[in-house]
């Protein structure tokens, strides 16, 4: 293998597709990046066997290939190096077979390889259908989902995204069992089949990584195990998670007694002045009492306590008082973009759900803490 | 005590009196800052008894003095409190003698206080004379030098800056056995005392955070057990670690057989791409090799090797291979803001001297390190 091509380039694909690449890692060749060049252009590979991701630049995108092979570089160090070479356009040469030469005019890295043979076939092919999304409506649904996953490896469903899709409805749920987000969007045409699979939450987060801003079409092949994302030059294949995500369509109630509308500013910065009093960092539960059109947020702590109250429009001039999480609220408020939101209530022991004043296809759900 | 005063005047003092504050600390009373409030303004007051940080907000400065009175406000939610505040001027007021309300009109915090009688008397006095610096020159002489102080408790006195004043030179000298920085200034005229004192490198590192861009004079007030910088109205004093600091002033060779000039930012991206691949993340060591008018810097590792060559001038013809710590040699090249500088070295078992072209205030000195 024998190819020169611009700095820029090779680092921007051997970015991504390093974002395969587990810490944790213990089979060897996994460490590694595979490179394999043909006379149309340069494959890169990089997989942890739970998520592989490939890149391919093509010829007319390389400076210039002398000789075609196949070759699997360590990945500790390339990236280091390639962002550090002195010049625009850097060399690449294997030298006695597993021995790869990168260099410039004055700087000259020989790194020890492994050979590709022994790196794992990892089948890449699409499925007979497809959905597109517009790059930046997928990663605004990621965003907006996320952060309510479970970090507890003892449910290892809730570490993923239930993405669901029934006719041209699309729905993405992430819940912890306290919290729970849902976001739907609506393709053009309807998708032949009904699916319902649970991606793992960090393979989403790397995918969130690797798309960037422009805006650019996402095709997504869905398998039974597995889900493909075909976004630019790259190709991001990820396992599912086994089993049956829990129903969670019931969850939301369909009616409510408080419906509170309020300035999506205001109320965070309310949430935040009280959250910085509170028993310990991890509860972090604040009080809201709604009493004529003001809302009162309060919380204490040894040191001391906090009332904070902003005006408000409500359905109803009823009394409610109820305790939440103050970071689970924040972290449901910051996936709103809009200026002012509606916070609907039924009791102090129901779900707090919460909705942009403008746009239906977002929903924040949280459970409220019963305190004594 | 009651006053109300605007938001980004309190947190400005408020930010740099907390600096004092250890987190290590164990005494309860020094986690306080001590707010001290008369006609003639607020003095706000933090220490961990090794270090005092005081600031005077003049009445002028405040909007509304409304009852005398001094009172201590636990550091630990203050500085958040006042930065998430929702409106330009806040208002203090102790009620029932140790608690206070922070209050504007929608916001309101109580907070448990302590009693100012049970804070340490800490005398703040000046010294019958001092000297004065340019603070930007202040700043620079720390950064240059302080990085090179020992972190290692088990030789307390290197973990400060020797602090030398001789007639009109003052002298920063730092060392951690492996290296050393010395940087010297003139003054206007003689100081009337010899000063050797050794100034705690973290107290330092505070007073560095505290100083700001604008050009401002430091007064320094010596005594034989601390040091007092004044800075526009901060009354910063640390004390000063006992002992006598080792003699440094033989250390460095006044004349050398090898000197080699060269550009500041390609030796130093030279020895950066050398050190990506060194033995380990610790001894990071790499060799460099003089060789006509070409300097050869290289290192290895289990994975493979690095070669790095940049064209110099040098005053002889003779061949010189050292090797030495890239990130000491890193950290040294770091200090300098000139195009240019200078190498001096004798063999490869004396120390590497490196200088400015064209300002010889400065003085980083590296030793190598011996490879078999």
């Amino acid at each position: 293998m024998k190819f020169s091509i611009k700095k820029n380039i090779i680092l921007e694909q051997l970015t991504n597709v390093s974002k395969a690449i587990s810490p944790r890692n213990i089979i060897p060749i996994l460490n590694g990046i595979k490179f394999d060049l043909s006379k149309d252009g340069l494959y890169l590979m990089a997989s942890d066997s739970d998520l592989t991701i490939q890149s391919f630049i093509p010829a007319s995108e390389i400076e210039n290939i002398e000789v075609e092979g196949t070759i699997i570089i360590q990945s500790k160090y390339i990236l280091d190096i390639i962002k550090k070479m002195p010049s625009e356009v850097i060399n690449f040469e294997v030298i006695d077979n597993l021995k790869i030469v990168i260099y410039t005019d004055t700087s000259k890295y020989n790194l020890n390889c492994l050979n590709s043979m022994d790196y794992p076939q990892i089948e890449l092919n699409d499925a007979p259908s497809h959905i597109t999304l517009k790059s930046g409506e997928l990663k605004k649904m990621i965003r907006q989902t996320i952060f309510a996953i479970s970090t507890q490896e003892s449910r290892p469903l809730l570490t993923g995204i239930n993405f669901k899709i029934n006719g041209n409805i699309v729905e993405c749920v992430a819940t912890d069992s306290y919290r729970l987000a849902k976001k739907t969007m609506t393709l053009d045409s309807p998708f032949e089949d009904a699916v319902d699979i649970v991606i793992p939450g960090k393979n989403i987060n790397e995918l969130d990584k690797i798309i960037g801003d422009e805006e650019q079409n996402v095709d997504i092949h869905i398998f039974t195990n597995k889900i493909m994302f075909k976004y630019q030059n790259i190709l991001f294949q990820s396992n599912l998670l086994n089993g049956s995500y829990p129903n969670t369509s019931n969850l939301i109630p369909a009616d409510f007694i408080h419906i509170i509308n309020t300035k999506l500013d205001e109320y965070f910065a309310s949430i935040d002045r009280a959250a910085l009093l509170t028993q310990s960092k991890d509860k972090n539960i604040v009080k809201m009492e709604a009493h004529g059109n003001e809302l009162c947020i309060s919380s204490f702590a040894e040191i001391g306590k906090v009332e904070d109250r902003i005006t408000v429009e409500r359905n109803n001039n009823e009394d409610i008082s109820i305790s939440f999480s103050a970071k689970y609220m924040m972290d449901a408020l910051k996936t709103y973009e809009g200026e002012d939101i509606i916070i609907f209530m039924n009791t102090d022991s129901k779900p707090i759900v919460i909705k942009s004043a403008t746009d239906e296809s977002l929903i924040q759900l949280i459970l409220p803490i019963k305190t004594y």
